[in-house]
């Protein structure tokens, strides 16, 4: 017990102590919750567990906002219970996805980098409770957040209340490692004052006003480690075709061994792009990023990156026994971030990110789907991609060129939901190769795109719908009547091929 | 004479007067030139004609590359005289869009704060001669530009060679009007130190390095006045409801009577909504623009707005005779930017401006397409308004609800092109009203885009796609082989209303 109150230094605050049951009874039906939590590190674990107990004896709704998606399970259990009106910003649980795509649960899939100033210029919900997780709170009032950062400044600065859940199994190594910075008011703020990957600009936890704080609740849960598959041939493949292309880069002068800063979206691809690299000839490298995943570690202990900035960090469980103990090692190597700042147009523009996001399908032209599974389905959400694609140097995006045993071709003639326009798509990858549009009219795009990236089974598919859209001519040749038959015969043949092609 | 040769003050300058023809002449196949001009001013007039008029003889091909589209005709006799290979960032001609969607001309149509980037970086072709207009050229080498700056100082800066036209049509004063900066490279950059909207950051002219100059010859031609059609019945109306919603906001507490910084897109229907706004209550209105058009000027001289920044001045003739004579009483409400700094994200979100732009056409859940005519046929380009829309306090897009006599949507199930995503669209207008779809999850944006923006004409057409893509489920429903059935229907059968409505 000494050792939880060891972690509540200012003392003004030590008697508000309470069971997560009692924090989650103040909670009323249309309330809308700010939790701490970005890809599954630093959520808060007890409040929300007991919210979904409530559920079992009463009906009530809340909407959920959060930095990105939750661990512990809650994003499913939240979905389970239905008590979810509005999430926002991003998700990724197959029950909640069925529950969005049944229309049970309001998303909204927004730039991670927006919900601050949404919140900040009171367009959206305002916070009735911000719960947040912390390591512990500092002798001056400070909240010294966990794994992750994500919204829970903006959160705690905006809420009504605020709930601390102070997180015995998080590391007091982990303290002194963010960098709190609030830009302020539009039209009233600054510019960033950061210029470089390590630069500090702000304080090492979140300011509170203790007068909104209601209560404090213990946990001892560690986050839920990722669920990232390790690298395989071929997303080793494309990691390697990445690497060609940077390559080039440099000797065409644009880039040195050193590269730029790296942005690298979560998931396995990514991941494995990141990995690729310890065995290359790229050295000192700085990572400026949302969340760090295994092989930013992976690129510290190699001597590779000298420097990771991010927002969160979300590692399997392996990697999170040999990071967590050993922070000390890590600590002037790397800084938290809220996502306002890692996502920030302005920082982003000013460092020119090398930008590595994955694509769920793009097109001949270079639009890239992120999100929409045959353009109605949300998959996950657009995430920081948008954020990072538009004002990054290099806006990079990754996919398979096929999927569902080549059933589906990951290029297509016309994605079926646009998150990254073609204006806004720089390089795209896939394991055939990389087709590079930068100051590329749309038609001479297309025979890169096709040749490049498309996989060989759907190449003349893609190319005889290229062919017959050129005779109609165009900036951007279309066949609007067949724009959309490669999904359609998806959806009824279980298959992109054309009858007539397969049986070639 | 003595009056041009006083224009060029820098003594070492004076014996590089050229003739028009002898400048042009020094134009190989294959160049890459970089020409002054934004939206029809500041263009330069003489070294582009003689061009035109070497291709009666030679064949050759230039890329041309501009701040956005041209006067003087020049894009018109460019294109008639078959010159172009590669034309960006922006254009607006007839003739040119024709050889464009014939695809005899490559099109690269990317945001207008990009242009700057990519020759920075060396990503896009270097510009070989850089061809500027001016007023004159200072003491100390530095062009002072006239009516638009553009990408003027980026060609100065990384061209190989420099021509300049001194335009004695141009007026002396609009020397101190302008402001130029340049961020330096990314990655090496500070940040932009612009906070407010009349804040002077850099110098009054482009600094030279003298030895690339190869040649300046006079001219003496007015700008091209804009084309911009009368506010009419209809834009009026669509300026009314614009006007309503930002008293919401008002009212809301999320602004006050000064509003915010104000960008205007080019067009009929921008420039009807800030008339619009004359004889309202808002006042000490601020404008950070591309583009200043008739109306700012309206509201400046009815005390409305108290300083406008913009990038490029285009006028009609009567409000020319109005404005240049009368620069001095301007004088301290003006500046003149380039685009790189116009339209920069890093300034954009850090005023939070309010931004109006024009669509095209936009889909029920706020996809908006600006460019593409039936998804295929190039329009004008998106120009700043995606360099606005991400990054803007309030993204803002206008259109009439229908085109073609009322046989064209503008309102539709799916955009046949998307310059702007569901993501980045905050508002949408037409003369039936306006929907506000911030916060919103895309089933939530359905309606009010379909009874407070769609023509009555086309809202049950709307809401029999829509309920029946709601049968299918999913985030954002969508009948994807009905998708472009509006579309089809109207190049087949002259209209996209659907038979059985028409005869109801």
């Amino acid at each position: 017990m000494q050792d939880q109150y060891n972690r509540i230094k200012d003392e003004r605050l030590q008697d508000k102590v309470v069971t997560a049951q009692e924090a989650a009874s103040w909670i009323q039906d249309g309330m809308t919750l700010g939790l701490s939590g970005f890809t599954r590190a630093g959520d808060v674990k007890a409040v929300p567990l007991e919210l979904v107990k409530r559920a079992e004896k009463e009906s009530f709704k809340v909407n959920v906002f959060t930095g990105a998606s939750l661990g512990s399970d809650i994003d499913k259990l939240f979905a389970e219970a239905g008590i979810v009106h509005k999430r926002l910003p991003f998700q990724a649980e197959p029950t909640m996805r069925k529950k969005i795509n049944a229309g049970e649960h309001l998303f909204v899939d927004h730039h991670l980098s927006h919900t601050a100033e949404l919140l900040r210029a009171n367009v959206i919900e305002p916070v009735d409770y911000a719960i947040l997780e912390a390591v512990s709170i500092s002798e001056d009032g400070m909240v010294i957040p966990t794994t992750s950062i994500g919204n829970s400044l903006t959160f705690a600065t905006h809420a009504k209340n605020i709930i601390i859940e102070i997180n015995m199994a998080q590391s007091p190594l982990l303290e002194g490692l963010h960098d709190l910075y609030d830009p302020g008011k539009q039209g009233e703020r600054n510019p960033i004052p950061l210029t470089k990957v390590d630069d500090r600009i702000g304080n090492i936890g979140i300011p509170l006003d203790i007068t909104k704080v209601k209560g404090i609740v213990f946990t001892n849960q560690a986050d839920s480690p990722s669920t990232i598959v390790k690298p395989d041939e071929e997303t080793e493949i494309m990691a390697q075709h990445l690497m060609s292309f940077l390559r080039n880069e440099i000797k065409e002068g644009r880039l040195t061994e050193k590269l730029a800063p790296l942005q690298s979206g979560i998931g396995s691809v990514a991941n494995a792009v990141l990995h690729g690299m310890i065995h290359s000839e790229f050295k000192n490298l700085q990572v400026y990023s949302e969340v760090l995943q295994d092989a930013v570690f992976d690129l510290i202990d190699a001597g590779k990156v000298d420097f990771a900035s991010c927002c969160s960090i979300t590692l399997s469980e392996e990697k999170m026994n040999h990071v967590f103990p050993n922070l000390e090692k890590y600590r002037d190597k790397l800084v938290l971030r809220p996502q306002e700042i890692s996502n920030h147009p302005e920082i982003i523009r000013r460092l020119g990110l090398i930008s590595i996001n994955t694509a769920l399908e793009f097109d001949i032209y270079g639009n890239v789907n992120s999100t929409h599974v045959t353009g109605t389905k949300m998959m996950n959400g657009i995430g920081g991609s948008g954020d990072f694609a538009r004002n990054a140097r290099l806006a990079i995006f990754v996919t398979k060129s096929t999927a569902k045993d080549g059933n589906i071709s990951s290029i297509v003639p016309f994605v079926s939901h646009v998150d990254h326009t073609e204006h806004d798509v720089d390089v795209v990858v896939t394991e055939q190769g990389y087709a590079d549009l930068r100051g590329l009219a749309p038609r001479e795009r297309v025979p890169l795109i096709i040749e490049n990236c498309a996989h060989p089974t759907y190449r003349n598919q893609l190319w005889d719908y290229y062919n017959e859209a050129l005779t109609r001519g165009g900036q951007t040749p279309h066949l609007l009547e067949k724009a959309f038959l490669w999904h359609t015969n998806f959806m009824k043949n279980g298959t992109m091929l054309e009858k007539e092609k397969v049986n070639v």
